[in-house]
């Protein structure tokens, strides 16, 4: 397994619902945003994704996640991301979210590298993730 | 397998991103809509759940999205959702989201029925679904 | 005053906070879908607005809110919306959201439409509203 | 004036529109953010400021901003917010917000010291500003 990367998101007042735990679509908006900072990290800006590879982004194909220990407003979370199961046409982004240390969910994305559609340029088409990519992230 | 309940949403402005397609949390937004209007079609309303049952919420111990077709401004979406897996402590609620008849997605939901906790009122305890409540229900 | 149009939004649990109150940015979000909802029952959709006038959006340059008395999970809020202070280069969208019938906030948006800058296609330029727009938002 | 407290925010792709600018109400999301960690930094935990001061929230009355520029995904920002305009019974939480060292927004958030109501403990009462939170937050 590549070394995870670290992305810290604190927990915002607006996050957390009349039960005062964070709204849970709002954990895989953290999940979304741990999968960006874990490619800028490697290099890859979605303008190097646009020129460099002429893929256009990494749409989702799946996302799941099993919820632990409900999470605070102001409470620090560790979102340890890295690439899995590298497959012909989908990549899984695994994400550990640590709450002061606490394992307090689990999920993964399933996502495509989605370059401009040779027939459609209005369309996406999956592609294998290049191997220098999967080298920058670490894979 | 009992008929579903039919919410209806609006995509709007705010829920796409910079591809022009909604961003994959607010699916899960949906998803949380839809389950609190089976609920309340069911004659289940948070006062209902509290008074009646001591019941104080539906948490989640897991969600799952599959991503079919991108959805848009302005496409109306029609998502059937109902109960599926009743187990001791969990409930499973299952939505496939169509647009404009066509399946942009599936998912589920697993859930508890949370009761005051009897050793701590700040708590939860989850508890099987009463009978009246899967009744009423339609499982 | 033209006949306000009116864009009915029900409270969900994501949109309250741990008081229990709508987190109050959403309110600015149901703006947001009230004068879309505005520009859409007037004829007015995107595609219209692109092909007939060159128009690529209205976006902001000033919000406002006004909070009166809060809104709750599960209220149904009816928006009432219409344009005021047409100007050169902006127009007002007044918004009043009743709850139950009782005023519960007032606020405006101030936006410009915006054609495709003559000197740069990326950018917006700010245009009168043409007088056929606004003879269909009954102004 | 005092010191500006400055929080900062990355902007992220869910919080962009099909225009691929920020979503306006999100730049509410965070002007609250901004309110709370002036507070928190201060020393003004909602904790401390339930049990010292018997204060609930800082509820808002009034919300105002005006755009100068467009922000966009990875963007940076910086909100310096400081309080402005003690009265009474509210107080104004005034923000500018720099991207890349240019002013992108300025805005402010009037909002009420919220303690326990005397006569009812589910309603808040506005009071003045104690006059060690003000000084605590250096006005």
């Amino acid at each position: 397994m590549p070394t995870p990367h670290i992305h810290t998101v604190q927990v915002q007042w607006g996050h957390s619902d009349p039960a005062g735990i964070v709204f849970y679509p709002n954990f895989f908006t953290y999940f979304d945003e741990a999968t960006w900072a874990l490619f800028y990290a490697a290099g890859l800006s979605l303008d190097v994704m646009r020129q460099r590879y002429n893929c256009l982004g990494i749409p989702l194909v799946d996302a799941q996640a099993s919820f632990k220990s409900p999470c605070r407003f102001r409470d620090v979370l560790a979102i340890e991301s890295h690439i899995t199961d590298v497959k012909e046409k989908t990549f899984t982004v695994q994400h550990v979210v640590k709450n002061g240390g606490r394992e307090a969910l689990v999920g993964r994305e399933i996502r495509i590298w989605g370059i401009v559609h040779p027939d459609d340029p209005q369309k996406l088409k999956a592609m294998p993730l290049p191997p220098d990519v999967l080298n920058a992230l670490g894979v």
